[in-house]
């Protein structure tokens, strides 16, 4: 008799990846398997006993599964899947199209009810625990002003961006934030701040053997939305430095709310949570992970439909007892 | 008719005032009155239309009160009050010897069961929302180190301790976080720290005028408990300077998570929640006033017994609608 928790990774790129290691490192779960659209065969786990499945085997293994973590992107899978999957598991899901949240909220929330299913969107770091930290600094601090800087760290997006440009064989982005601003909001002041005083952007490239690497450079730091509003700094690289130097996936950020007190809100209160990640896909699939078990918990408490970080307690994050939480956390 | 949530203060010192600017603060609250066990008319409330009442004269005006924030000691205060008062009210508590948490939980989530009320105990920032940050991080990455620095800060036991010193006027004592240290456990190492290294301590003392301050300064920095395990340093000062530097309350502190992912460990995930407070008790007691929300709220949907910071879903902290959170928060 297995009485652990039977999760199942639904996607199996960085995210997957990353969710087989977190399942593993918690005593209380067990991975049922990975599923995939790909051909199994060709697909090697990083643990020798993960299984691997096709995806569409997936409906019919519904009662052996107690959760699952979706690993897709929100572009084009999650809105299509996440809904589609909520009617028959518990599940978790990681989408960030921050203006579809609404509408992806509602699509699920129906699915998970009528299947009496709990699903938990928007999980990850932000949206997710930045999100949290947010909402509990604004509830503390009602008179206040927010701040979230993002990076060190690679963005994806930006990345494949510069990518599009003719010339360009490979490129990576790091977004950085402005050490000047965030002393400022660390010793308590508010600055209004623009988008070029809050970030910068670090491109390297890889240019095709004869580009014309002034006009790539040109093209990158005029690129509308993703460079134009940032002092963007380019720099040609080898296809062997890019592999050798930047095959990580760093990132991180910080969130502040600096808050008022006092008769004349003369003190100053400055709250920031702040990551530091080596792996960005690792750590967003430890969250999703800790909120399946979530998930996965307050549908036996006999809960549906759709959550967000803002409705889950502590409490069901973890594996541990309560009277042992308050002993050992409090 | 008023539809705000009717808050009372129990207690009027540094909390209790920290709480009537905090309720005075929040759009959805209004404050009842102050409950004192000193004479009301030898008290001058922050705001005028604070009303001031004897304690003796809660027990019949429980119909109309939603919530009670308690600003009283833990020492001998609460243990005795926080029972007393759980059977009738909704409240909240900043209980914090922590040894005797289990059997405060206990005797307060009896008395709330009883009287069909919820109360929140160990409620302000550490234990609160440290706390909370310390179960959030481990759910997250099981497999990791914990870190709490706290200060800079006055520590009002080790001021007090000072005070006991026979030629001592008065004195206020700094608790100082080693910044390598910090730096360390930010970079994402898991040093091995001792109480030395971990924080200073640093004591402002006004001597009476022919008192030995070499003997006043041994009797510091060899002080069991509070200062013989730390490097100390004492400075002698005027009452002037005292009363003109040091009567301001500051502190705050972080806490830390170094998780490892990746098949090997070899990735840190580095997770940091820092507070820098100009004012400690005006913090706690906005801590308090956003769990008083969530006690009221809970009782509202027929909820009843003890809980902490682990049981409390973060959208009850907040004044706002659950879609509005979702679009402005998440």
């Amino acid at each position: 008799m297995n009485e652990k928790i039977n999760v199942a990774i639904v996607g199996y790129g960085n995210l997957g990846r990353g969710s087989e290691l977190a399942v593993n490192q918690q005593k209380d779960m067990h991975l049922f398997g990975v599923f995939t659209r790909r051909d199994p065969a060709s697909i090697t786990p990083l643990f020798a006993q993960t299984r691997v499945y096709p995806d569409n085997e997936l409906a019919d293994l519904k009662d052996q599964i107690d959760v699952l973590v979706l690993c897709a992107g929100s572009a084009t899978d999650l809105p299509e899947m996440t809904p589609a999957l909520a009617r028959d598991f518990n599940l978790v899901d990681s989408f960030d199209t921050h203006a579809n949240i609404p509408a992806h909220f509602a699509a699920v929330d129906a699915a998970a009810k009528a299947g009496g299913r709990v699903a938990i969107i928007s999980v990850g770091w932000d949206p997710g625990l930045f999100s949290l930290n947010r909402a509990l600094a604004r509830a503390v601090l009602p008179n206040g002003t927010d701040y979230t800087f993002w990076g060190s760290g690679v963005s994806q997006g930006h990345s494949e961006a510069v990518r599009q440009i003719a010339g360009v064989v490979d490129a990576r982005q790091y977004t950085i934030p402005v050490e000047a601003a965030i002393a400022a909001v660390r010793a308590g002041e508010t600055p209004e701040l623009s988008t070029r005083e809050k970030h910068t952007r670090l491109v390297y490239v890889v240019a095709a053997k004869d580009a014309d690497t002034d006009r790539i450079e040109r093209e990158i730091v005029t690129m509308p939305n993703y460079f134009a509003d940032y002092d963007t700094s380019v720099r040609f690289i080898s296809e062997e430095e890019m592999a050798s130097e930047h095959s990580s996936m760093p990132h991180g950020g910080s969130v502040f709310r600096v808050g008022k007190t006092g008769l004349d809100g003369q003190n100053a209160q400055v709250l920031e949570y702040r990551l530091a990640l080596q792996s960005n896909p690792e750590f967003t699939s430890s969250v999703l992970v800790a909120y399946a078990r979530a998930a996965w918990r307050l549908s036996t408490e006999g809960a549906s439909g759709c959550r967000t970080v803002f409705d889950i307690a502590p409490a069901y994050l973890l594996d541990m007892g309560a009277a042992e939480m308050r002993a050992e956390l409090l």
